[in-house]
């Protein structure tokens, strides 16, 4: 497969339009069933493959972005009898374990960014489902705040990837029908174990879909219920979005660069070196500027690089085990930037972006590849950026300097991002997972806010690994980097996805850890993946033969 | 390989010894190498298979019941070099996935039953370390609740399990490092990476143990720090401990007896019918007579009973994927003993049996098969025996009475035993796990505590799943079974274990959801278990080849 390109824009849609209407916006979705990532599956009725997703993940932010008028998202069909029929088995029956998994990651975390649209930027979204919705797209649904079911006596809600495909709902199903709808357990258990779901009042009844409507009153009750739920949104009326211009890329080799980020790949050693580049102008005079600067504007330039740096790395190399994080500029046009997110708390854009960079760090937090932050002279690692030091594995420091360099030792600072702007998905800050085990040290930090930490005050206060002067430094590194590449990929995968989510659940974490964990499983069990395992035969019209033994 | 028998008693060990002197017990590990379940591997260096583990299980739960006195248990080496070197390599290289995921998740259940006598018999474990602690064995230490150190150059704690064997530290490792004992993640990286582990003083800072003592003080310090920990127990003065008598079990084909538990296996069908039957007793006259009666006393004997048919279901009957509950008793009896036992919460003994009927049900739980509830007249699904119900993946009830059965129609009793008594692994009863979505209902069940609830009330309070008349019962029942035959026990099992668990999610749930499902993962994976894997190379003296994709 040639690399997997995350970058789209909505006039090279092909299976999703969005069609705005003052304060509501429909986004529609109507698959072309010959534009998947491959030739080799049809995507009918509606059902969906990355490329499907690649589009929604960029529908819904640029709703946020470009479209702030927009205060309810409605989400529905533009084919007449499916809503959509969920992931396309052919494409899961035909895909490596690892696309599999890589993609399910993906459509999590834009399930959850649609959630986040509706909490954290009040573009709230609601489904209107007419026609039949299974499986993945039902998990489609369950990640709106509001569901509607057109009460036509064939119109169904269901998970029937259990009793069809010998798999789980995994991208968040099981978990939001538990958490977030609250379903009784064993009704659940009936749900999910029934190929053909429910609809109807007995749907509305057991939690599945919050409210059903006759076909004669379906389009005005959608339109009342957008324009009742837009009520509960603060998005400003009036306001002019910006443009998300195409995210310009430099591919040359093993370098690829964006704006403020660049990537290089030694694949002698299997690392990738991230750099993400502090800013080189000065904070905007007022918001206002901060508008005209559109995608321009630092933060969310870096934002977008980061995020297309680490979704390239994810899907197209991954054979990449370890991730260096760098940074290189001055620490206080950082804070300065920060500075002003802060302040303008206020206003919708500098939220979007907060909450934006908020979400690559998380894609960070799931990623599976080891990263470690290297902290030396010339570096940024300050505010936003420090918080690359705390999503890390590992972060290294260099003590003093190296010879023939004379610019200052390398520091990290702290600022006020640190302490509440970018909770990871366990609901915690960053320092907050860090320091479970001695949250008074948080106190202590918040008093260094701003300071200049080298080195060694660095690794007193507990926020790298180690601290080390130049030879040390080098060979640490390389000690480092060896160790991890003699070591297995999976059992890397496994322990990071513990280590890095210390105390408290949440739905979110939940669906990465725990369902995303069995899911796994799932998929490298002969039973869905076998020659005779029903992902595999789904389709064939041959039953699937499975081991009975219950494990 | 011949049934495995959880059955076992003090006199038949060969791999621990409890010595007690006064308040305090050691727990002396000092495993018999050719003592394993499987002539196919030597248990060198104190580790440890399942064998070794049945042993353990059984110590913690006599010292509990047999041996009231003891405030603290301090487990330790039986050897001179070594204090445990972990679960059996060899061991793991060559069983089946099936026995490996069964192994841990019992292992994981004995760690968890030694913090609880901590937490809740206050017989407080302590370790101390004297010899190499690795993996599994440093995983024990981490299930008690004070680590001790000996600091002698050599003495260290490791979790190798990823850098030497490619796997997890699956037994809880991971997550008690970062959840019990709070270790800074890179730390935890770092720790986790390193076969060697780490020793002395390092070890303490890296609050991986919780204290370090040079070997000129260690007896000393080990017998000060439990009559420290003893301090902090309010076990009895004095009291006797009664006799945890052999289990008595009648293996009749494929009809299994206890006193007053009944396992019948319909192998045509892949069911087992596991019957509880009531008290025959009246309810002792005391907490004196209760002690009389001791192994006797009917909430013990049921506790037992229905530990060791789950017990037994799970190893050695892996293709009976559905379990049908049932009890035949008067409900008034169940209630009675429940008043008994929540009367009686200040007697030592009267509370181990409440908490091992909290750790019983917790089995099922986390038992990898579809338990389903029958309730039907004749039955005593009353308070205790009602979380049966609740424990279950579905719960059909009779409405009215069999042609020919002039019993009562069958009813549920709540009592106060349903309301926290005892908790599930998220902290949460089984009711409010149940109606998380409407906890008003709980209000509305405490009110009816004691009623006889007949199958339209139980139906209309949320209790079953469904209500059915005669003919139509057996019908659904039959479907029910034919339908759960006809599904991938994988995705079964992955199902289950998410939609049992809604709401919070603790230290133990992240042990049972996150880390073991990623645990499993990784035992189906070619870089662990396939030919150039690394637990089938240990030993050899072949390094291990792994795919290098990070997934």
């Amino acid at each position: 497969m040639s690399a997997i390109d995350f970058r789209t824009e909505p006039s090279r849609y092909r299976h999703w339009r969005i069609e705005t209407d003052g304060e509501i916006a429909f986004l529609v979705m109507d698959v072309d069933p010959a534009g998947g990532l491959s030739s080799d599956y049809e995507l009918k009725l509606n059902s969906y493959d990355l490329a499907v997703d690649i589009e929604l993940n960029d529908a819904v932010q640029r709703l946020r972005f470009e479209q702030p008028g927009v205060r309810c998202v409605i989400v529905k069909s533009g084919k007449d009898s499916v809503f959509c029929a969920g992931a396309n088995i052919r494409m899961l029956g035909k895909a490596t374990h690892a696309h599999k998994v890589n993609f399910c990651k993906f459509t999590n975390e834009t399930r959850l960014a649609m959630e986040d649209a509706s909490e954290n930027s009040r573009q709230i979204y609601m489904s209107a489902v007419n026609g039949a919705c299974a499986g993945g797209g039902y998990e489609l649904a369950l990640a709106t705040d509001h569901i509607m079911l057109i009460d036509d006596r064939r119109s169904t809600v269901s998970l029937p990837e259990t009793p069809l495909l010998g798999v789980l709902p995994g991208t968040g199903g099981l978990t939001r029908v538990t958490d977030k709808r609250k379903v009784r357990r064993d009704r659940a258990d009936v749900f999910c174990s029934t190929e053909e779901g429910l609809r109807g009042a007995k749907a509305r009844d057991w939690r599945l879909v919050d409210e059903i409507v006759p076909p004669s009153k379906w389009d005005d009750a959608v339109r009342a219920r957008a324009h009742d739920l837009a009520q509960r949104s603060d998005r400003p009326a009036g306001a002019k979005g910006i443009a998300l211009t195409p995210l310009a890329r430099q591919m040359d080799g093993d370098r690829i660069s964006w704006s403020h980020v660049e990537v290089e790949i030694d694949r002698a050693r299997g690392t990738a070196t991230l750099t993400v580049r502090g800013p080189s102008q000065a904070v905007p005079s007022s918001a206002e500027a901060a508008h005209a600067l559109g995608a321009a504007f630092w933060p969310l330039a870096v934002a977008r690089g980061l995020e297309d740096a680490i979704l390239h790395l994810r899907a197209n190399e991954a054979s990449i085990g370890v991730v260096l994080l760098r940074t290189d500029g001055e620490a206080k046009a950082v804070l300065d930037h920060d500075a002003f997110l802060i302040a303008g708390r206020d206003d919708w854009l500098l939220r979007e972006i907060r909450h934006y960079l908020k979400r690559v760090l998380k894609r960070i937090d799931v990623t599976p590849k080891t990263f470690v932050a290297l902290i030396e002279p010339g570096s940024c690692f300050a505010g936003t950026l420090a918080e690359l030091v705390f999503a890390a594995d590992r972060a290294m420091m260099l003590i003093g300097t190296r010879e023939g360099d004379n610019r200052q030792p390398a520091a990290i600072a702290l600022g006020e991002a640190n302490f509440g702007l970018y909770p990871m998905g366990n609901g915690l800050t960053r320092l907050q997972t860090r320091f479970l085990g001695e949250p008074e040290t948080l106190d202590t930090l918040k008093g260094r806010i701003g300071e200049r930490l080298e080195a060694e005050a660095a690794d007193e206060l507990g926020l790298v690994t180690f601290a080390r002067e130049d030879f040390d430094f080098d060979d640490e590194l390389r000690l480092m980097v060896e160790e991890r590449a003699s070591q297995s990929p999976d059992a890397l995968t496994g322990m990071e996805a513990n280590l890095r989510f210390a105390g408290p659940e949440t739905m979110e974490t939940k669906i990465f850890g725990r369902l995303t964990a069995w899911q796994n499983w799932i998929f490298q069990r002969p039973n869905a993946v076998g020659e005779h395992g029903a992902l595999k035969l789904y389709g064939s019209g041959v039953k699937p033969t499975y081991n009975k033994e219950r494990v």
